[in-house]
């Protein structure tokens, strides 16, 4: 194997809420919902190995932020495109904490591995095989999808290119974010997930009749409680931005233009709680702050 | 009307070659085919005026980089949303000359005057007034969904969001280009597209079946031919390039990883030769340099 070193970047991605959307086939299951991409992602660096030195050197792995990894999508994506490399990931975004970084690096493994080896797979045919990764080691469902699209993406059908279909929320915002610790996707996914559904399908309707910032916001919190989801730490932060923004907080508006004034909801899944403009900020919080992110996955150097 | 000023960035598109799809409803009319999405793109500003002001001053108006123009697009746009305003277009690209200049225009009012005068539209609603437009006036079949999309789209089925499918060339390349004229997507759509057609269709199983920059050159420059559509100045250029390259030219190759050495080809529809990486420049053009865009139309602003 002759390939060259190859980097893609990934947006992160945060579920504002979803349905799940079981399925045989890896590329028609998935998820229905709506979220925004992040400026803040993943960068994907794919070296190729040859089979010798791998066997020698163990040389086939992974590493996350410098640190010895495992990530299940990812090894799947390179073997569905026959390639043996090194990744190496790099992240500010935090793990396990719903910002889509396990999809993120199926994906951009995908993109980078593509390009390394010279593989002449098309986008569609690379998100395919990262959605189905993601799909069968029950690690997501809809945030493969979402970052190739990049902007806020709605998930109006579920599932990969060609069975899914995806729609947009035409407008940018400054994101904030506070994590609290990790909540495992997998765990939820693998529960009950009939009520979550529910309030997944009624948050969809509701946005997609209104495809703007403050009902994007509000529909996440009503999902979050329908289904369940909230954890102490992140409804005590929803609570007090409430509460700073306006003391009857039903009376949702974007202030500033930047999504400010719209209250903060839950990362689907993590123990984070993020919000638009100023939110968190003006409640108090020291957030991590980002964008949305106006492009989907992509190559960013070959060498 | 109480609306902000918004401004909308949206890419240039070359097409590299296309098929025509009429069809009756607009939305489902379009083009098969693939091209380049550009960093040279329109920057469209809307500003809502009130009735009165308007039918006083006759602000209701367009300009094209200071001038006083008429899109007849753009003007459908604005009244499918209902929105009265004037429409500032600034641009660097050559108009008339095959670079999707009034799809961009068509488009970016649609975002534009979405958040100006807050519609509540999504991107795929957007996306459809301004594709309808465009097809109705006549003046382009698949700039417009090609813009929302950014990167290097294929246009896999033809028509807006919905009914059309797309795909992408996971690469970027620098792109340059040299225009001698214009040219009328209006005359040549308005003719007899059926040999045109069976060349497009030609050139996308091609480049289906290997996604990569050298074929996209190659059957770009292949559907010139066939289609019948070069003309005298820009096939002389794609002669220079080839020389320049590769005398035998039936060689294509990326040689640095940013499309040199693929050759030129001609923009459709406009009296443009397009090259990737630096084709031009080695054969002796003093072209213009832009890059292939990332990212699909975006807001950029609202005050």
């Amino acid at each position: 194997m002759n390939g060259k070193r190859a980097t893609a970047f990934v947006p992160g991605h945060v579920t504002a809420f979803f349905s799940a959307h079981p399925a045989e086939d890896p590329a028609e299951a998935g998820s229905r919902g709506a979220g925004l991409t992040l400026s803040d992602g993943v960068d994907v660096t794919v070296d190729p190995v040859d089979d010798a030195s791998a066997a020698d050197d163990g040389l086939d792995a992974l590493t996350l932020n410098g640190e010895s990894a495992s990530i299940g999508a990812v090894a799947d994506v390179l073997s569905a495109l026959g390639v043996r490399a090194r990744v190496t990931l790099e992240t500010d975004l935090p793990i396990g904490a719903g910002f889509g970084v396990s999809g993120a690096a199926a994906l951009g493994t995908a993109l980078a591995a593509n390009a390394a080896a010279d593989r002449g797979c098309s986008e569609n045919e690379l998100v395919t095989i990262a959605h189905g990764a993601e799909v069968e080691r029950g690690t997501g469902l809809g945030d493969v999808v979402a970052q190739a699209r990049g902007g806020l993406p709605v998930r109006v059908e579920p599932g990969a290119p060609g069975h899914g279909e995806l729609d947009g929320i035409p407008a940018h915002a400054r994101v904030e974010y506070v994590t609290f610790g990790e909540l495992s996707t997998e765990d939820v996914l693998a529960g009950d997930t009939s009520t979550l559904s529910a309030a997944g399908e009624h948050a969809l309707s509701r946005l997609r009749a209104d495809p703007r910032l403050p009902t994007l916001m509000d529909a996440s919190r009503e999902f979050a409680e329908r289904a369940d989801l909230l954890v102490p730490e992140v409804a005590e932060a929803m609570d007090a931005v409430a509460a700073a923004g306006d003391p009857g907080h039903d009376d949702s508006v974007d202030r500033a233009g930047d999504g400010s004034g719209t209250g903060a909801s839950m990362a689907m899944l993590g123990r984070t709680v993020f919000a638009l403009g100023t939110d968190l900020s003006d409640a108090g919080y020291d957030p991590a702050v980002c964008h949305t992110h106006p492009a989907g996955a992509r190559l960013i150097g070959e060498e």
